[in-house]
């Protein structure tokens, strides 16, 4: 429960720079790369009406930029400032004060005007980016987009440049008078994983999944 | 792959209204209850200077009023427009085509304006919450805050009056064409768990956690 708050940047402006336990920051791009590489779901926000939505999405990366889509229904899919964030959370802190409980995680903040893509061939490539994050060797062992699928879609660009990493990692912080042989403490790990593929109704009985598809 | 946007509100007002796929909305609060009860961490969008910022936190709730906290020092805790989201992801849907890739997930949305708590006893009882949220049984457990310790701490309550559930689960939802014996397609389970509990180094050695501690 110990009250934490932000982290460290890759590039800091006014908005990113850091405020508190400045030790949790990861200053470097690759830290980056990896919370973003390693996560399945970001939540974006955005403003409307001058308040925030805050929505759950898939995403991809190619070099310094994130894709996001949706449908052109979606009305929250638009040009503008957003902010992506990504978060793994590795383990719940367990300390002999309510204070100093805490979480192990790793998170990237991201924050960007969100660019509509245009270009056909970078559409394309951003939603390859997006499916194969989400289930790499689909994108060459499904089918691809139609013209009208094409059409139906929304892609958006966040630039990487301003950027935050924070990580927690460790025991917790208890102050020293507080410990004693009586109160456990310490750290429940955290982890997620695939279960087994559940093939849908059509596909024909005992042929299991191909190779690329996420298994533990 | 497949666009997705809104949900189903609880409680629709101009800005919580569905957009689209209505039929991924739950409509009743329980719904939102079990999403929220069942999360871990929630992502608070708030509005800084016209730009959304997104932070992961933890939280609690008691009846309809959702707490977060964090130290007087962390600037984003503010009063004023906050959104918070609790995402759950369940699983990766592999379609033929990859238009039709998706997610299973349940995520909740509330649209609050955050309040501060200023007293005492709801501030404790929302501390309670949040701790009693992220590790059961720890606040009979563990010591309690001090003077000093709650004076450090900002505690912010959301009202759950305003909020949408969303909800995809089951198989792929292929255009018929695309069906074929030779494309494999479902659904790949995820989930997350504890794992072993790690003492922290003063614990003694063979003193393991008490029965409260998340384990598997």
């Amino acid at each position: 429960m110990r009250p934490d708050s932000t982290g460290v940047t890759l590039s800091p402006t006014p908005r990113t720079t850091v405020g508190r336990l400045r030790e949790r920051g990861a200053t470097d791009r690759a830290a980056l790369y990896d919370v973003l590489d390693t996560g399945l779901v970001c939540h974006v926000g955005f403003v409307r009406e001058d308040a925030p939505i805050v929505l759950p999405t898939g995403y991809g990366r190619i070099d310094d930029t994130l894709y996001i889509h949706g449908s052109t229904g979606a009305r929250w899919l638009r040009e503008g400032p957003v902010c992506v964030t990504v978060t793994h959370l590795d383990g719940i802190v367990y300390a002999r004060s309510v204070f100093h409980f805490s979480m192990n995680y790793r998170s990237a903040v991201v924050l960007a005007d969100a660019r509509t893509v245009t270009d056909e061939a970078e559409r394309r490539a951003g939603l390859e980016a997006i499916v194969e994050h989400l289930a790499p060797g689909s994108w060459g062992y499904a089918r691809v987009p139609s013209r009208k699928e094409m059409a139906a879609t929304v892609v958006l660009a966040v630039d990487l440049a301003e950027a935050s990493v924070k990580i927690r990692t460790g025991p917790p912080g208890d102050d020293a008078e507080d410990i004693t042989d009586e109160v456990w403490a310490g750290v429940v790990p955290l982890s997620s994983g695939f279960g087994v593929p559940r093939p849908d109704v059509h596909v024909p009985a005992g042929a299991g999944p191909p190779p690329h598809v996420h298994t533990r």
